[in-house]
Order: C-alpha cells, then sequence, then structure tokens
C-alpha cells in the first residue's frame, strides 16, 4: 500500500512518467491556516538543479491544492494536492538499452518480478519524483507541529563518503558524547544548512571537503552516498506506542520507506554500542524553566518537569518520547546511475555493457534533506495524535473519577 | 497498538508482573502441520540464564496454545498462545528507592509521562518479557516460509563493544564487500551460532574476545552494546510493497520495536556510503541452477532467472526482494540496569543517588538473537502474503485475458 | 482479520472446541477503574440456559483478566481476558452424520471451502462461543462512556417473528414516529428487559405474545427469528467519520458481523423509505437544559445548543451523531439448529437426510441482546478516541492561532 | 478516514466547492487492460439530470486518470483519478438563508460540531459529489472481478414509497422466498434496468406505480424515499473474513457509508425474521454442471461442488460466501432538501422558517444504483483479494507437505 499513518494519513501516488504525482493527506485536523504557500518551499527545496531555499520565480513542482481547504482554512476533510509532470515519455528513456537491461541496484527487475510488468521509466513508484508528494504531505504535518508546539525539525547533511561533520572517534564513537554536535543540534536552522550549498552541511570546512569529494567522484562518472542527521526540538513528551511502534521504530520505518537509504541510527546509534552503560545512561536532571517567549507554551501543551542531563537516547525512552531533542542519522548509498560502463546481463540472460547517457547526479544526499524533514513531520504528527485520543480521553475519565469520589463525599455528608 | 503486520498480524500482550504474557497470531494460513514442539525451541533459545538450544527438562516459558489448531493442524483461525509469568510481584521491585526514581535511560520516565500511570515493574510493555509473545508468533511465521519456500533465518553477534567479527576497515567499509562475510551467510546455521555459548558469535577467536570484554564489564558492574546481524536465505522474490512499506522499511520497523535497540542497517548500510557507486553497484548475472534437493522448489515457488553478483544491496532493491540473501544488523545498546551508583534525580525534581540490586546481566545482545529471527519472519511472512494477493490474482487475469483472446480467435475463425 | 476497531481496537480467538476463547483490547484508557466485576455481569447475561441478569453463584463463563490492569486501574496496555472451554470435544459432536453432512444454513461448507479445512465443531469461528470475548471488550467500553459521558446503552427484543412490540402501520410504517416508541426510548432500562425473562420483551402483552410463539415453534422443533431493537442514550456529539466509517456505517458492520444477523436498520430505517421527506425531517430546536445531576456534564464533554425536535435520523445525520438518541433493530434469521428431519446432501454430494440430536433452542434472539449491546460499546468507543485526537488537536491550533494573533498585536502596539 | 478496504484501498477525497473530487485506488493487481472507457459509464450513470446509460456527447463529470496505468495496462501501483468541479462556489449557496439555519436533516449542523467549521456546501463530505471517486473505484474493482471470474454486478430500484416491485405478503414477508424474484435475480442486467428510466425498476407496471408517485411529490414540493436491490451473479466461494469482517458486515458497512441509507438487508433480511427455520434453512444440493461458455471459469476459479437449493441466506453463510448469488437491499430516506417551508431554528437557536429555492429532485433512488454497485464491487475485490493470499498460500503449504512426505517415503524405500 502506498499509505502511511494511521491518524495522520498519507496516501501518495504517481510515477516519473504519468500525468501527475500526488498525494492525498487524511486526518489533518481542522480550522488550520493553510495555503500553498506553506507547502510549496519544501518543494522548491526539493527540487533537482537548485541550490538555495529560495527561487523567485521557478515555476515548476508547482503544488495545486484539490480539496479540504477553504478561504485558507482546513475543513478536516482529506487534502488532495498534485504536481504536473512535465515529460511524461521523456527522449532518453525507452530507448532499445533501457528495454535490454534491468540497470544494476535499480528497481527495475525487482518492480518487473514483482509485478510481471515495468513503468517505462523501469523502477515506477521507486522512482524520486514519488517523494514530492511525501514532501507536501510533510509540510502540512509540521505547519501542525509548529503551531501548537513549536516543532521544529532541521536535517543536514553529516557525511559523504569518508568525509565527516563529526567523523567517529576512539572518545566520540558516537557524536552523542560529543559536546561540538550537541552543541550544533540546539541551535541548527534550514536557513543556515541552506547557506552552504550545495552541499548542505552547515560547517563552511568539512562542506568543502565534502564538496571536493562530490566533484572527483564527478569526474571520474562515479558516485558516493553520505548520510543525513536530523535534530526535532520542542518535541511533546509522551510520543510513540507500545510495543511495536515504537517511536524509533516508525522513525526508522519513515526512513528506509525513502529510495536509496541503507540504515538508521537514533540517538547514540551504532556508536552507542561501544559507549559503556555508565556513560551511556542519561540521568535525570530537573528541567530548566522554559523562556516565556517559547511557542511551545501558547497552546498549552506541558513541558516535562525533568529532562535527560545527556541524551544517547535521542529524546525516545522505552519507545517513547521525553521531551529532549530527538535526533538520527539516515545512510544514502551511492546513487546507482553513473556514467562509467557496467557489465551486466539483460533481462533475457545475456551478458551485456550497459552506459548511461547524459550527465548524473554523483551524490542525492543533500536533495535528501526535505524528505528526511517531511517524513520525520508525518511519523511525529501521526504519533501525537494517537497520544492526543488516548491523553485527552484520561484526562476525561479522571475527571469523572474524581467528580464521582466528590458526589459520593457530599452524599455521604448529606445523608 | 500491540499489533505489527497486516495480513499476518501479531498482537501481543502482557507486563512482568501480570498474570500471562501472550499473541494472538492472526492470518496464518489453515493446513499447516503445528504443534507446541514448533514453538518451544525459540522461546527456550530466548530464556535468560541458558546456554544451548536445547535445554532438555526446562518448564520455564512453557507456551500453551489456546485456539487455531486442531490434531495438530491449523484451521485459519486465530492461534492464542500465552506463558505465565512466575512472580506477578517479586519482593526486589515496589521498593521505595524504585517508587521514588525514575530509572535512568529506562522507559519509566516517559511510560508515567504517556499514561499518568506505570506498572509496578516501572516500564510496562517496554520490558523485555513482552518479546515472548513474538517470539512465538515468529516460530510460526518462519514455520510457513521454512515449508514452502526453505526459507532460512539465522542470526548471530557481530559485535560486542569494539569488538569486532568483521571489524570496519579501509578497504572493507562494510563487510558487504568482504568475501570472508559473505561466505559465513551462505552457510550459517543456528546450531553453529548456539555452540559458541555464551556469546553467540560464531567464530572461536572472536567470541572469546567478546565474552572477555562482557566478563570486564560484569566486573565494573558496568554494560555494554553490541550489534546482532541476520541473513535470510532462499527468500521468495518480490516481496516488499512500495512505496512506503518497502522490505527494507518494515524490517526497520520490526527490529527498532525491539527493546534496546539503536539502530538498523540493510546490506551495506553505513559502511556503503563510503564505497563508490561502481563498486556498491550489484550487476547482474544467470542465477545458478538450483540443486534439485533445495527445498524452496518444492512447493512451487520459482527462484528467479537473475541474480547478482555482488550483495551491496543486501537482496532488495527498490524496496522489493531480489531473491539474494537479504542481511541487515541491529545496534543494541548497553543495558541500562547496571550495578554502579547513578547520580539522577526523583519522580519529585529531588537529586539522589541510584543503586541497582542483585547481579545484572551486562550484555543482552546474545538473548536478542530468536527475537531478531522471531520479528524478521513475521515481517517476511505479512510482505509474503501481501505479494501472493496480488500476484494470484495477477495470474488469473492473465489467464483470463488470454483466454478472451483465444475465444476471440475462435470467433473470428469461426465467423 | 479477527480484529475490530482502530483506535480501541478488539481482538477476539477462540473456537468452540479449543482450550479457551478471549479477546486482547488494545487502546482502552490509562487509569481507568476496571476490575472482573465490571465484565462478568454481560458475560452471564449472554449465557444460555440463565434468565435473569444476576446470577449469583454460577461459576461457568468466568472471565480471568491477564494483562493491562493493576491494582483496579487500567495500565493504558492491552488488556487480556480469557474464558475457558468447559468440554472441548463433546459427544455430541464428531458423529458419523456431522462428519458427512454440511448442516443446511450453518458455516461448515462455507468453512470447509474457504480454508480445506473444519473445525470439529463445524463452522469454527463461526460459533456463538466466540461473541465472549466481544461481550467482555463491549463492557470495557462501555465503563469507559458512562463514566465519562453518562452513555447508557440499552437493548431489548422487539420483535419475534409476526409478533411486534411495536407493529409497523400505515401511520407509523417506522416506530420513529410514534410517540410510544420514542417513549420508551427515553427510559428504558436494563433492569427492566431482564424483568422479562425470559423474552426480553419490555410490555407484558407483547412479551407473552413472543413467548406463546416461540413454544409453539420448540414444539414444532422448528425455530423463529426476530429483531433486537437498541437505544444509546447521551451520546456525544460529533462521533463517525466521514465518509466511509460515518457512525451508521460502522454500527451496521458491527451488529452484522454477529451470528445469525441478516439485518440493520438505524432511526427511521426501511419504514423510513415511506414516510414523506416534510415528515421525515428533523427541525432544529433548542436543546432543553440539562439537569446538574446527569453525568454526562460531570467531566465536562459539553452538550450540543441544538437539538432536533423529531428523530427519523436516529440520533446520525450526515454520518455524524447529532447528540440526540442513537437507535437502531437488527433483524435475527431463525436458528439453522432444528430438530426436524432435513433433506440435503453431504459433503459428497450424496441426498440424504440429518437429523440434529438433542434439544435446541427455538430463537436466540433473546440472548442477542448483550452482544448488540457489546458491539454498539465497542463501535461508540472507537469512534469516540477518533474524535478526541481531532478535536483535542483542533483545540490546541486555535488557542495557538489566537495567542499568536495575540502576541501579533502586541507586537504592533509595541513598534 | 476517508479510506475503504484493506488490500482494495479507496481513498476519496474532495468537496462540493472544491476544485476536484477524485480517489486513489491502491492494490488493483497489474497487467489489467484498463482505460477511462471502462470508468467514464458508470459516471455517466450517477449523473444528475440523465435518462439513459449513454450518453454520446456528454462532456461532464470526465474522469481523468493521473496515474498508475501505462498504454491501457495496470502497472500495480496507485490508480489517481479526478474530475473537475464545474463550479465552485455556485450563486444559490453562500445566502444568507443558508448561513444562518442549518438545513433540517442534512449534515450542517453535525459538521459544524464535529469540526467547527463547515465547507460554504454545508455538509462538506457528506455530499453526493463525493460518491463520484466511489463509482470511478467500483468500475475498476469491477473489471477485474468480471474478467477472471464473470461476476455480475446489477441493482434496481425495489421500492419508491409503499410502491414495491415486491411487496411483502403473508406467505412471502420477504421476497427471498417468492419465485418470481429468484428468476428476475437470475438474469436481470444494466441495460434492462435502464431502459426503465427514470426510475429503473424492472417491471414497467411497477415503474409507472413508482413514477407516478415520485410525481405526486414533486408537485407537493415533498420527496419520498425507496430501497435498491442488488444481485451479484457468479461470486466465487470462500469470501469474507471471519468473525468481524463477514461478507454481509463488510457489505452493510459499504452501503450504509452511501449518503441517505438507512438500513440494509442480507438475503431474507428483516422478513427473514417471519420465515419458520424449517423453510428458511437451505438444503445443499449437486451444483449443476456449468455451460463451457461461463466466462467465470476461464481463469480457472474453481466453482462449488454443493450449492443450494433455496437461496433465503442471500449466498452467504456464516459470513462466507458459498457461491449462489448474493442479493441485498438498501433503503434510502426521503431527501431533506424540499420545496415546502420548514418549522426549525438558526445556528443560534433562533427560530425560523428555511425555505429552499430551486427545483428539488423529490427521489434519490434511481441515482443510486451505480453508487450501490460500485461499493458492492469494491467490497468484493477486497475480499477476493484477502481469500487469495490464504488460499494461494495454503496451497503452497499443502503442496510441500506432500512433497515432504513423499519425500520421505523415498527415503525410507532407499534406505
Amino acid at each position: 500500500m502506498s499509505t502511511f499513518g494511521n491518524h495522520f494519513r498519507v496516501h501518495t501516488y504517481g510515477e516519473s512518467h504519468c500525468l501527475s504525482v500526488g498525494v492525498v493527506v487524511d486526518g489533518c485536523p481542522p480550522c488550520l491556516q493553510l495555503t500553498e504557500a506553506d507547502i510549496q518551499p519544501q518543494l522548491t527545496r526539493r527540487r533537482p538543479g537548485q541550490s538555495a531555499i529560495s527561487t523567485p520565480r521557478d515555476e515548476k513542482d508547482r503544488v495545486e491544492i484539490q480539496s479540504g481547504i477553504e478561504n485558507g482554512i482546513t475543513l478536516g476533510s482529506p487534502i488532495a494536492m498534485r504536481v504536473m509532470n512535465e515529460n511524461q515519455r521523456p527522449k532518453d528513456y525507452g530507448n532499445k538499452t533501457m528495454d535490454k537491461f534491468p540497470r544494476p541496484s535499480h528497481a527495475d527487475w525487482t518492480y518487473q518480478e514483482k509485478y510481471g510488468i515495468r513503468a517505462s521509466s523501469g523502477g515506477g513508484r521507486s522512482s524520486a519524483r514519488e517523494t514530492i508528494g511525501r514532501v507536501a504531505a510533510g509540510a502540512i504535518a509540521e505547519k501542525v507541529l509548529r503551531d501548537i508546539a513549536g516543532v521544529e525539525i532541521v536535517a543536514f547533511v553529516s557525511s559523504i563518503g569518508n568525509e565527516f561533520l563529526f567523523p567517529p572517534t576512539a572518545t566520540h564513537p558516537s557524536p552523542s558524547t560529543n559536546p561540538e554536535f550537541l552543541k550544533m543540534l540546539e541551535t541548527i536552522d534550514r536557513k543556515t544548512v541552506d547557506s552552504f550549498v550545495p552541499v548542505r552541511c552547515p560547517n563552511q570546512e568539512a562542506a568543502d571537503r565534502m564538496e571536493k569529494l562530490i566533484a572527483d567522484f564527478r569526474d571520474k562518472q562515479d558516485s558516493i552516498g553520505g548520510t543525513v542527521t536530523c535534530v526535532i526540538r520542542n518535541v511533546p513528551v509522551g510520543l510513540g506506542e507500545p510495543c511495536f511502534d515504537k517511536l524509533e521504530a516508525t522513525l526508522a520505518h519513515a526512513m528506509l520507506s525513502i529510495p536509496a537509504t541503507k540504515g538508521f541510527e537514533i540517538g547514540s546509534g551504532f556508536g552507542g554500542c561501544r559507549i559503556p552503560g555508565s556513560i551511556h545512561n542519561d540521568p535525570f536532571i530537573k528541567a530548566p524553566a522554559i523562556p516565556p517567549s517559547q511557542s511551545g507554551l501558547q497552546s498549552g501543551i506541558p513541558r516535562p518537569r525533568l529532562t535527560t542531563k545527556t541524551n544517547n537516547s535521542g529524546g525516545i525512552q522505552g519507545g517513547i518520547s521525553n521531551g529532549a531533542h530527538i535526533y538520527f542519522t539516515v545512510a544514502f548509498k551511492p546513487p546507482a546511475t553513473i556514467g562509467q560502463a557496467q557489465h551486466t546481463t539483460t533481462y533475457d540472460e545475456e551478458e551485456g555493457v550497459l552506459e548511461a547517457k547524459g550527465r548524473h547526479d554523483p551524490s542525492v544526499v543533500p536533495r535528501a534533506i526535505p524528505i528526511v524533514e517531511a517524513m520525520a513531520a508525518i511519523t511525529l504528527m501521526d504519533a501525537f495524535l494517537a497520544q492526543q485520543a488516548r491523553a485527552s480521553t484520561r484526562d476525561l475519565i479522571q475527571a469523572a473519577q474524581a467528580n464521582s469520589k466528590k458526589l459520593d463525599g457530599l452524599s455521604l455528608n448529606g445523608s
């Protein structure tokens, strides 16, 4: 199924070469101020060939809202959005080579085997274009979370190939114990990330190293992978459903559903396996007073009284958010389309050489930033609604039980 | 919700201190030969304090089948299973310390915040005991997959702290390019894994290093994490649902839902970010002829005509299994319960020192083996049923369309 | 799947002849006072062979809570419950006749065709015993709804064969326009219903007619069907999800999932097709002031300002509860097991005569009362949680937007 | 949520006054021949103001396929379809009266109470226009079912007000025992139904009576309801999931989710409560040989060896299709919009008189025909895929077990 989420349900559609790609977003609460202007920026950030967050006159990948909103206010009904495909059958596809060879490490072969048919673009729904619907839906989820709890979601490139923003060291096998890293999580924002185009790694020295590495791979007609790290600030406490829908589990699901991903780690992650429990455990401390300016308070979502001194947990304990920053890292493989010739085999089991035409992107990691943010927002929004149902009903139960006790008391006194 | 899976749906229940823990397994196909004897071995493997796969006279954690099976044959109806809890309220819980302090990096605090109440055992459903239901359900899924396709699922410990079975190197940043690793994936079985007790790392030298490391941490009243690697052989081609339920995404979901996990990587994983695309791409080759002995053929599930020469993809491309071995690695953090005193804060925001009583396991990784295998089996079984629905209906469509064409032909000839 | 509900999810298991039947209830809010004593009464009401709500020393069909509750308070985790089966393989089953003949209008044949196997009891999950889990789950849902909103759910027998409590007339093709019927809906309670044993039709004259009719059919070794009408009072406004999960649609689903049901009608129902729109439309009136004693107010669930003068809608408009009483009627067919000989065919296509042994219940309608109530409660609880998630989040959005506007105002004034 | 179905999932969107209405259909099998021409006819049948199945040059409600199909063949990916709305904000809405009064028995009031906002058209998603997405999705489901199993779904008007096609009698309280009715179910087709425009009741005398009745109500500026009966022929055996998703339960859910419905009955239905069990039971008989021409056989779906002599069950026993014709009846209330003045109350609790402008349809029943057919097709398709997953996997299990036994035999012989 092409749906994600139970309460905030996202249903995407579309291949590379059909009429349009899009999404139906179901479960968005009513009475939210929302227009295309809230959605377009993230779509623009994910577009290929651009290098800054604002591309003023770019008419491409324009979202069209179909339903669910009147006069800039959500109705509570499904919000359908679509983005037109420009060339439904481009010339460089459909040539004999493409029809003969399943491209190595693409989805051509598995789609053909799964469905008994494949789209003319090869992998069909595995196309990067499918992520447009996710980004549009994510922008809505993010708007709700930001409005009501001041949630901030910021992703950035943390490595390309062997070039790291925070390389693992013997002292810090995971950046989770590195004060520099933790400091960056506090303040990093999208504007800063986008100022480091084209790499979107928010450190000039590291960004330069990464840019050079990508250029090297481009020159060799090769490709290289990397990692994206994402932080979520002002997360309401109590999100995540035991036991199968732990918050880290649904985040992992969301992230590994993005094309070209190979791994996910939350908090200390794989490096955390190498940290002694006595250091890895996050002791509790009294939470600092919240500055009155903080938006999370505006709507009345209470902040927890305790927080943790360290944050190797990555903001989640027992599958449930504890109010500290959530952060995680996602691994992206090198793009499968490379200029170099590849020895492989046709659909008909004949050996041969496949050469890709045109110029190819040697790394997709920087463009994945808004997709990672979108999936994080959708996952969090779904968990938020699940918890609201429970917590608001529990409050009603406790109020009723307290009232009932009071009435019993009155009745006893009165009798 | 405590359910996992849409077609093969697993619904677990139970805390540490209630009457029983258990599971309802819904969607198991009918006519399968199945008894407690198929389920007990994996439950026995996950028990604490044991060291070999067969513990002949052990009466603990005995599964009781409640429904869904008659005369050793599944009826197609829900299979409920339960395992009694032995001590519903042990003495070492419920003391004043436990009631005062949320344990660092446990789920006590987040459960209290989420629910407004917590189980007497603290984290409630985050207990390791909850995994009993998963292991029981996984044994059923595995039985189906093994019977009909010869699927083999084997997990083993691949690192403890800094001690690795296959340490990352400059040449092999991921073991996915290491011939030794790939060779082990071909043949490793559970019996071999269990012969390396207590560590379950199937290499004597590495197992010795790990065992010594664990002993060191035990002596220091500290704890340490590690990784589990799991291989799945004879996977039917075509499993995994675009676009949100890619097979690696549902595997990641399943694995990160296991208590104490911090990361997941499929195929080349995080190391794969460091491998050039020209090496990382898996070229296609003609699949070798299948030896007639291979069980996967018995039931008529066809094996694909092509396979890949290398397997950095980890058996999944575009979210869909390609028939090659699936393998992945899961990170487990150091256990949060340690003997050392910890400076932390009470529920009432008072600073203090928490000391855990008794002897604690310095590493849970070896015991996680059957849980990882169980969740892999459940995930695969669910994907298998989804694909069967589609593929078998597609076959009917194609047969009907072919027949219709034939009838048209006859009619034309006849007229 | 044997699950019902998305937010309050009920998962039943068990056949007639297995070890136990039971249910896992997922999504029950935490902090609810709940013990077996809240669940047993409805289980006792559904038992065969009993005739009053309270059967003091009856040890049969005793519910055992497995999990999810500590010290009489729900934890928010799954509540598993089971009821032992007494005789797993009674003597009167499994005889040659049963094995030879699929019983007419039972589920023997369809189960065999669907699964390729059938339980020794014939229809497996179609057994009336399966409803035990529903009734147990319904008792929990009902407890929540009653505590927080004063919801009252009362079902009664409204017809047996041609004997009606409110026979359709030319003036009142549906009882929805009959003042006598509407008056009964206001006050009828379970105690009154149960005082009319064995028929549970709350009108002496009608009950006598029905009892006599049932006796006639018993004497003829025949059987007869009937209808159950159910009213739900103090329903919170706003329940039901457009467009597929309209409240009447999920109620219909719930009711038609009860064994032996053949029809469902909400409000005016089938008779409503015969009432002119000018009469059928329910005009709005100002809602009467709520007496301070009314429990629905205790927890703070607001009552709507408007209500309807008439109630042909049955408390639901556009699929959403409007706060008026919900009422509906369910049709039950005559029991398929009759003493008379039946000419039919064996599994092997041979004609023959099937004779049922023993004494059989000529009408199941009175026993269906608690099952109808249970399914109504489960359906409503699920809709309630869905609406709570939305409405409580909308409130947060509106608070945040209002606050934001206020801050803007302050900022303008200050500049 | 606006989704229906688990395996064949339909997700509709759109209000009356937004840009478009539409649907995403997920789970359609690949390799199906499908174009707009398969979908448009049913959309055209549901349009207002038309009277025959084929309206050659009508450009309204034109479906645009967005995705999921290439070269007239389904890819197995989501099929998105949309239909433009013509006038997003017509003049006759938004007037002061509409803004002041919630219309009696419309959804204006409940939407406002549920969401805290309402669409300018009043009831938002309760609009008849929402059904466009259903009809489009149903056309796809129907194409699959017809191609692979020869399934035929035909609905017709069975009553308007007190005018019945088969009035209930003492002998036949339900038409299920009436040979005339059963004979009609055998052969009725859509062409015949549409030949009885505008009433779509396939009997000239009854159609005339109904037409006259509707004209009477039109003259009185009043409205009247009616019933639609639907038959499904060539249903594969074994569809429907115990215990909550019995086929009659999901059909009831589907039908009661159609706007303006008040009741559902399967087979003998409410009348069946009045038929003795000895007559109501459907004895088994050997199924007649299937003529070689029958399309259901083309694809290899086996027909059951037994059928029933009578069919009071309506083709479903124990919640599972038995291969006999499924038939059911749906009740539609009189349209709420009438020309007569109505005394009611404003949103602000002021009494007043509401008068609807313009000419209104005194009965929606004839137009509901294709909607009923669509929801029936979607429900059946979903059940079909669920059963295919199970049955095809069971076949693999049985093949493997048989093979294993054979191999054991060989091995025994050989040793």
